[in-house]
């Protein structure tokens, strides 16, 4: 997509260990307008595979899954990271490793919102290693639903996980996916 | 509003410790078209307040604020709740006590994102004892920018949070304000 590759060039920053810093426009400050354009391209590329539900997980995929659903007129679901009150016992689970926060946390879905009629859209602002979308799928199976597809907003793709993913045979698309960057600001798209 | 009311009567469940679930709507399925009612709503009360900046804190503030932030074409900013490397280390924050995660956390926003040329309407999806929003209203106050009003989904009036914030002269407008509720299910509105 190539305004939101644009944007990255002008408003990314990258930083050390390998962290590319979008926090002004995507996962800190959003830009709400952007994001309608990101859904738009997701409806575009996921329009005919008879999407039910959203799911994502929390935080920073939240404004994209909503903003997102809009086009596709289905619920959004987000996994929370730690247990709370706020969600029953009977959830779906799985670990993930969080790069950025350095440390494994558990991805919980209440069970009851997530079923084997369910044609699922994974939405994440970032994909790496693919541990989040990995810990996604991994939910999707337990609770039977099929997973139509994953959309990244950004992958960065010489990191591997995309590809893993794609190997085990879910169709990832990613709106900016990102070959090479460097601390001197340089990036470049596949 | 009348709509969300009906909605929370008719799928919210009271639960002990005083919780009230509302996670097949609002905070863990998310109810977009609801999400889009609520928006409009907000609008419709702070339209007139040249609102430049949406702030709210995550997780589930995230897609309150973002599809709120469509009718007021303005960017939203969440606060974060723990320390990442993808933001700066300076930062506006302010302590918030959770009472349904039981702990105490740090919310912070980057200093980059607020300033005192902001009209800020703070959202979020609920309001007890008005924790959060004592912690975004504070961190607004060091950033210089002014609090235009505070928007909130749910606030269960009867613990106190929102008066007290009225009084320190912050305008609260709450979409649904909970009077008592009960382990019975009876849920009483102001």
């Amino acid at each position: 997509m190539q305004s939101l590759e644009a944007r990255i060039v002008k408003d990314g920053v990258v930083k050390a260990h390998d962290v590319l810093k979008v926090d002004s426009f995507l996962n800190h400050n959003i830009d709400v307008a952007l994001l309608n354009e990101i859904g738009e391209e997701f409806h575009r590329i996921f329009a005919s595979e008879g999407v039910t539900k959203i799911l994502t997980i929390e935080a920073s995929g939240i404004g994209v899954a909503c903003i997102t659903a809009q086009y596709f007129n289905v619920p959004v679901l987000f996994a929370k990271k730690s247990k709370t009150i706020n969600i029953s016992d009977e959830v779906y689970s799985a670990p993930v490793k969080s790069y950025t926060h350095d440390k494994t946390y558990m991805a919980r879905v209440s069970k009851e919102y997530l079923g084997k009629d369910d044609r699922v859209l994974i939405l994440d602002d970032f994909l790496a290693r693919g541990e989040a979308l990995h810990a996604l799928s991994d939910i999707c199976t337990q609770a039977g639903a099929k997973v139509v597809g994953a959309g990244i907003v950004i992958e960065k793709a010489y990191q591997g996980g995309g590809d893993l993913l794609r190997t085990a045979g879910i169709r990832v698309e990613s709106l900016a996916r990102i070959k090479s960057m460097t601390e001197d600001g340089k990036i470049v798209f596949c």
